[in-house]
């Protein structure tokens, strides 16, 4: 788990005034990395780093040399060592995907955290050669962050799994397992996309009560699910779990995720061998990985009540007891067609925290390996949808509408049980603590389009 | 869906004298590929095409030049074309995956096997050129044969479906969307291996009954599953469904597949979201990839019973309905410790045919994508656990055991219910019809190491 250190003092501020404003997601305390080019470009995409309004371009930044001098002068064997593994940081960081960062592991990335951070700061010397590698983020698209192996989706909110049981299984809401596994599945990582993906609605099989037969056409009950997406750094090898102790040293960062999924689908679908058609058609995550590194300040206890089933040992360890959350404002907004002509912003439809999830990160690096299941620099967690306790804390338009029977009225007046063609859906997330420093993790945003005739 | 070329001919013999035997998997009629290079050795790997006992290294190939000259005398454009083809094909086939060979499709891969087959045949020119590229199997080991990137499991035999549903679900064995919608789920792609693979028997949560509460521990219910793998070749764009009329053209090839299950792990996940630790701790296929042209003359009629819903028109067509089966037979072995000491082959457990499986390929692959999900070059689809309607046809222990009831005898007396500790579980397939033509799946092997303390 990652300790504070200089990079998380909050009284350190940028040359970039841009960073230093109140509601700006990057500043100089989070550095978050993406995959990117300017846009409509065919240049190379390539690593970079968010400071305010701008990027960094690892790859001009390695090029430029610049951090093969700094601070040199001086230096004992171990600064030596330690200037070395920023380079090797560096250059892996500018490559088209960030594989082979993220496999690094979180020493190398910390390194190259802090070179930034030092030369992002107010009094750093070389501002003007740094500000020659910025490229504005309105200038900017995005790719995927880097090859997704293997993309796992969890089920930690026990609010969610508790909302949704009640729906699909009225008489059995939460089943007996939940509170003792961190339950998961597989899903798709061909149809995962970034922030400005559209789709097309998905058709499929759907349940017909009165024909009592299956009938085929497009999805009625489209959903969004505002989730996190963690992405691993260092993986395992087959047949070598991943002790909970360890298991955070396992991941590089974590973005925003919705996790598309055809509710009418999913019902005729889903038994006995889980979710597919329902979910595969599209997944959107946001292009900012924020570093676990970034995340330390936001740290909560974990703890159950004490009338629940405690996790079983190779899911318990006192650091995931005393840090094990992580204090994230998770928030969702939509944007629908009419309101886009119009020039009207996205309106907030539910606003929760990751704080309220059932199982830590740690825990699902756990289990996820405790079976010898290897995991690969670049897998994705999905952390499954998060709902907290009240009910303007759903994560779904499942729960936010109650199955369709509740509508929910925007400000200009349209309604909505589930999304509709045209719809923009955006989350957004951050932290924020005593100090006023916010740690954003940017913003996820994709738009419906109908299904193909 | 290919059809019968000169290829296919019966009567083809190879100036190579292995392929010519009857119990060869491998007769010039197949011309499987996969990646090898020399046991043991640091070679890189490089595609290969199976002969007899041979391996045709596909790297030497392109670099003898060989076939830059092949009959070039004489070509029109369209001939030209077609030689410019087979080298490029060539190339591709020769590099350390076969992704880029398997993008390419079946045109390119038929316009490669029809220059093979005319240079392994008896009368064929360049013979010792050709027999310098020849490696044989007995010094080669394999990786597998792609990356890939999405794998899915399939639930294709009925009978499976309804053998294991009496025992998950006494009162509930056959899901009502069973003749309907091709169940599949997402599997992990990273703890997939080539025959050769040991594993340590996965631990996990187990329900105890008695303390009625979880336990953690070694899987005591490890099992195999008979599947058959099916490779992707050419993808579709996230958003474009594949037809089922040119499904099959999005097919490479096919190889056997054990999908290692941990019963009582699963048991205990599998509500509500599907199996996951239970599968991806390790699978296993074999590494030679029989292409769908090479099994052209092994199609069968797909039919339904009448009083069975018929499938939706997505999953419709007369192509399908003419020739959507594939008559595979496929044998399941076991060799415990006790009698690879003692020299005492692999004795059968199981036999049944691919041509009882409820769902046709081409089926799975237009339900897959008709939500609009892409398939990539290289993904794999498992077809379940393929079972035929008689005990002796079980793909699985959980049924030849009844679910661990009944004891399974082997010829020295021991007894099995699951996989013990020490087991190999091998799997092997092949077609064969009147013209006594065998073309082999050839085989895989995997073997359960205990539990790690």
């Amino acid at each position: 788990m990652s300790t504070i250190n200089e990079t998380h003092n909050p009284q350190l501020k940028s040359w970039l005034a841009t960073a230093n404003l109140a509601e700006c997601d990057f500043p100089i305390q989070n550095l978050p990395f993406a995959e990117f080019r300017r846009a409509g470009s065919k240049e190379s995409f390539r690593g970079g780093v968010a400071i305010g309004d701008q990027i960094v371009d690892l790859a001009a930044l390695n090029h430029s040399g610049l951090f093969q001098g700094l601070d040199q002068k001086g230096l004992d064997q171990k600064g030596l060592d330690q200037q070395g593994l920023v380079q090797q940081a560096l250059a892996a960081a500018a490559q088209p995907t960030l594989n082979q960062f993220m496999a690094m592991g979180q020493t190398a990335c910390s390194a190259l955290r802090q070179v930034l951070s030092r030369a992002l700061a107010e009094a750093a010397p070389d501002q003007d050669a740094v500000a020659g590698c910025l490229v504005p983020q309105s200038e900017a698209e995005y790719s995927l962050p880097c090859d997704i192996g293997d993309y796992t989706d969890f089920y930690t909110s026990l609010h969610h799994a508790s909302n949704v049981g009640s729906l699909f299984r009225p008489d059995n809401p939460l089943l007996p397992n939940y509170k003792w596994v961190p339950i998961g599945y597989h899903g798709r990582a061909s149809s995962i996309g970034v922030s400005g993906q559209t789709f097309h609605r998905p058709k499929g099989q759907l349940w017909d009560s009165a024909s009592e037969a299956p009938i085929f056409g497009p999805c009625k009950r489209l959903d969004h699910e505002l989730e996190l997406g963690f992405f691993i750094g260092v993986g395992n090898k087959l047949g070598s779990p991943i002790p909970i102790e360890s298991a955070e040293d396992h991941l590089f960062g974590v973005c925003l995720f919705n996790d598309w999924s055809a509710r009418d689908i999913q019902s005729w679908e889903y038994q006995p061998l889980g979710p597919f058609l329902a979910k595969n058609f599209a997944s959107t995550i946001s292009p900012w990985l924020v570093t676990m590194e970034a995340l330390a300040p936001y740290r909560a206890e974990f703890s159950r009540p004490s009338s629940d089933p405690q996790p079983l040992p190779y899911l318990t360890s006192e650091k995931n007891s005393a840090l094990g959350c992580i204090d994230i404002k998770l928030q969702v907004l939509l944007q629908t067609e009419t309101m886009r002509v119009a020039g009207s912003p996205p309106e907030q439809i539910a606003m929760t925290n990751f704080v309220h999830s059932y199982w830590t990160v740690a825990q699902l690096v756990a289990h996820h390996t405790v079976n010898g299941c290897n995991l690969r620099p670049g897998d994705l967690f999905g952390s499954g949808t998060q709902s907290g306790p009240e009910l303007e804390e759903a994560g779904s338009m499942l729960e936010l509408s109650n199955s369709g029977k509740r509508l929910i009225t925007l400000k200009n007046g349209e309604k909505r049980t589930f999304i509709e063609d045209g719809d923009t859906l955006i989350l957004r997330g951050y932290c924020i603590n005593d100090s006023g420093i916010r740690i954003g993790l940017g913003e996820v945003s994709s738009t419906v389009l109908p299904a193909l005739v």
